[in-house]
């Protein structure tokens, strides 16, 4: 506890001032009732909102960067898996207590993060309770042209961005536990555990890719609870099924890291046959599946082909369904 | 706990599908990453966001269509400070469990006063943890014309809608705490307690009084961390002092819940010398004081001035300033 009392306002004036960026669509930023905004022409407007709380989302006792970094980035996360532009971000913060040497790393974690996406931070409230940080960002996509999770068709390439199955790795080395062995090589724990930590304290939005897939995507999702899970709903909301090819999946993660584990926040995606050349010319991408008529997910691997645990059911366990478990 | 585990989404759709407005600038809501939105041309875009925390802002074991109403109250009053009009919320739940009877009623309340307000719920997410419930609207408001608490001038009349002091008295009533005797006429306790009490639990928050103020209203603010700081604040952003008529407070509840108490979500605002007359014609409005040159906050009764404790200082007794006690 600092020695002076910090009212709500105070608080976030003093740590989060100077944090985000200074945008010219702003006409009235923190410290009012509310934020006054100026959308462009033509646009529409893409709101998304995330929560994380101690314990649950993160481990207690995590890195205040990494948790003002992650707490951003599920949302930018979000804002890109529909092809937004985020703009603007509004932070409310419960705290058990005033922290200073916490606050002053939860906001350079996120203020970074918002810088470099060019997002400026119009409003919040600071209240006591248990740890919790909710995060709403808003944003723009051009009218009518946003992507969703319904757009898939019998037919189109399935593509996943960056390695899905890092993060869960990384947060069971963070926890001391062990995740098993490689799914593609059988051997022991992996060696570039800090790499995978690094994915789970510090992931990336992928919020360039979201916005070149706009005219090439036909839909969408972040993969923020698992890829299996995640593709189901995908695979639900379109009315269709999907398959994925295992043997095909970029991480080096433990088997079940990659297939069920959460909080990478990468890009899942479907591309009609005709762009699926366009699409694999873009950096960082995999072709990992396909749509098909049906229903449901399922996994192939060496030739054969085995029905995953539907999106429906219970998640694995590094999936976060946090109802569930 | 319900038998049945619930994913986020599932929870929120079950829950909340059927409740709230349906909009037809909705291009998607509920289910996807985000929402997408469609907001009117030659309006800006209002954004607030505000956060309830169990034993906070609420008594540990409140009657949950009492909190969930509260939840979007306390966010639609601060649209209404600004003069907006509220189109959508989302609504970020953080739930120690499942508990069907305590979401069908906490749904209801949230649920009965967006309808009433035509507005949609467009996003959502539930997680696992202690009780706290974080809401945005978004509305909007002409372009250039939103109210901000920095407009007022010396000179200016000072107003407030309804009966500030009232939900501090009910929430004293409600904890079963003595709050004094009426400040005008010296008596014992209150004997409307009830009334007092439904003040705190269903606050009314002044949408369309707001909006009828763009117009007319120099500077606004809602009251909802009690009347002596609120107008501090107001103020203070304005650069000018301010003087609170005590004898014209048309609450009949305790003087020290009149003065500092929060949670009546009432408009407190400032308006020029040549529409005093138009707003005096409001309904529900009375004159309670004036805006000078200087700073500060003084109470004026029965002819004399006395300064009121800064806004910057602690909070009253009844007053909300979470990390100042």
């Amino acid at each position: 506890m600092t020695g002076v009392a910090l009212g709500e306002f105070a608080l976030i004036d003093r740590y989060f001032r100077d944090r985000g960026a200074q945008r010219a669509d702003v006409r009235l930023g923190v410290g009012d009732d509310g934020a006054l905004l100026r959308l462009p022409p033509g646009e529409d407007l893409v709101a998304v909102s995330d929560t994380l709380v101690d314990g649950v989302h993160f481990p207690s006792g995590s890195d205040p960067r990494s948790v003002g970094h992650r707490a951003l980035a599920v949302n930018l996360s979000d804002i890109a898996a529909m092809g937004g532009t985020p703009r603007w971000a509004l932070l409310s913060l419960t705290l058990p207590s005033v922290d200073e040497a916490w606050l002053e790393a939860f906001a350079a974690g996120f203020g970074d993060l918002a810088l470099g996406h060019g997002v400026a931070l119009v409003g919040g409230d600071t209240t006591r309770g248990p740890l919790t940080i909710g995060v709403q960002v808003l944003g723009s996509v051009p009218a009518g042209q946003g992507l969703r999770r319904s757009g898939a068709r019998a037919g189109d390439a399935l593509f996943v961005s960056g390695t899905p199955g890092d993060a869960a790795a990384g947060l069971a080395s963070l926890m001391g536990r062990s995740e098993g062995t490689d799914h593609r090589t059988g051997t022991d724990a992996p060696t570039d555990a800090a790499a995978f930590e690094a994915r789970f304290l510090f992931p990336t939005p992928r919020v360039a890719l979201g916005q070149a897939l706009l005219p090439l995507a036909s839909a969408c999702i972040d993969v923020s609870d698992g890829l299996v899970g995640d593709l189901g709903k995908l695979a639900a909301a379109s009315g269709c099924a999907a398959v994925l090819d295992v043997d095909a999946l970029p991480s080096k993660a433990p088997r079940h890291c990659v297939l069920h584990g959460g909080d990478d926040y990468e890009l899942l995606f479907t591309v009609p046959p005709a762009r699926v050349a366009a699409v694999a010319a873009l950096p960082g991408v995999t072709r990992i599946g396909e749509i098909r008529a049906g229903e449901g997910v399922s996994l192939r691997e060496a030739g054969r082909e085995t029905a995953a645990a539907s999106a429906a059911g219970p998640a694995g366990p590094a999936g976060y369904d946090h109802f569930a478990r």
